[in-house]
């Protein structure tokens, strides 16, 4: 009946297509767990408007023609996809299940770049596991999307080296960018969007170290932080995004 | 090495007292996972302070006199807990373990009054589930309070009939607060934290149907909306809640 995410039951709130599920110009063939869960789950009369969307491009409709062994749908496609959230996350990696609910959470609220950087705190064990494989957060991605009705995949790198990240790729990412860092105990507790798109870093359980909280801050980041209590990764993630939506 | 919590290893940042672990005025005895937690993962030397409080109440320092089969702490509990966060969240049951990771966030983020109630969309089955159960979230408030160091344990109460609750416990809960529904479509999307506390009400999966939409609205509930995006119901508690620290 529905999706299982990281035990979680998923609802397909928009029926994502590849490229390759195009027959034709404007007639889609859907098989796998989309068709089941609009044959078991939705249970659309014949000719019914299903919300669609194409993997990175447009949103629309697509009519039912066809839901026995397989789906067949027209689709019109001609609206955008919900606007992204103006924010690059970088992110001390967390254990491997607490990343793929980061970056689903992330990703549901419009995130398109997510960074997952070293830290000292960082459990080393954690770059050797599943998290950093290729393809181990593919379905994270699109089961976000699924629930978020967005068909724009997020980019997500992973960066191995602090230092390297720091000095390579800091720069580029921060410039255009508010670059705030939330780290419990300094800034004001006043997160609020402003003009310019963010850059947020957030660190590991138990926080970035004194070290590389200097990093951050000598190269220009503004120290944010929600105030005195100490939350999970998870809630902190949703919740700084939550202020800058 | 941690405590797991619905799978998830939780750390704690306080270590929680309860009146049965003084064996005297100023000195506990404490056993179980908290002496583990001491003796295996923080491993302080003796003498060592220690951040500790006691349930519903004064938060301090405890000083590290003995961690061998147990350990014992001489305790100065002199400060108050983190200010409370003024929301009273009125949430449509959701999934057992949904309702967990719900309650654990909400509870980390201070908020310290849960009505959990029944909608149309709530699968009924989940009232006769462990969910409903006296003492089935008192480990999930502990572990909350232990990751936020707080000592306030939240009330947490369950109303199955919702006509019945909008009836009988709304005005009551009502009263001096500024009533938001979190409707998507509803409201201007601009949810702020104003001088009053605020009673906060969510919905299930699919959200409230047009006649409890209409019940919320009729008994002065403003409608609130984080925008187009359909988030999971614990990523949108924890974004509004965040949105009213």
């Amino acid at each position: 009946m529905f999706i299982a995410l990281n035990k979680r039951k998923i609802k397909l709130n928009i029926i994502l297509l590849k490229t390759e599920d195009f027959i034709d110009t404007k007639i889609v063939k859907i098989t796998g767990y989309r068709h089941d869960h609009i044959r078991n789950v939705l249970k659309p009369p014949l000719l019914s408007m299903l919300k669609t969307g194409i993997i990175n491009g447009k949103t629309g409709r697509g009519t039912l023609l066809e839901c026995g062994d397989h789906t067949l749908m027209e689709v019109s496609l001609t609206d955008d996809p919900p606007p992204p959230l103006e924010v690059t996350l970088i992110l001390a990696l967390p254990r491997p299940k607490v990343l793929k609910r980061v970056v689903y959470s992330a990703a549901t609220m419009g995130v398109k770049s997510i960074h997952i950087i070293n830290s000292w705190r960082v459990d080393k064990g954690y770059w050797y596991s599943d998290a950093v494989e290729e393809g181990y957060l593919d379905s994270t991605l699109i089961a976000a999307l699924e629930q978020s009705r967005d068909t724009v995949l997020p980019a997500v790198e992973f960066h191995r080296f602090f230092s390297k990240f720091a000095d390579d790729q800091l720069p580029g990412i921060m410039a255009g960018r508010d670059p705030l860092l939330a780290h419990p105990g300094t800034g004001s507790g006043e997160i609020r969007k402003g003009e310019k798109p963010v850059a947020l870093a957030v660190g590991p359980e138990g926080g970035f170290i004194t070290r590389e909280v200097e990093r951050f801050l000598g190269m220009g980041f503004t120290g944010v932080s929600l105030g005195k209590r100490i939350l999970r990764v998870e809630t902190a993630v949703t919740a700084l995004l939550a202020r800058l939506m």
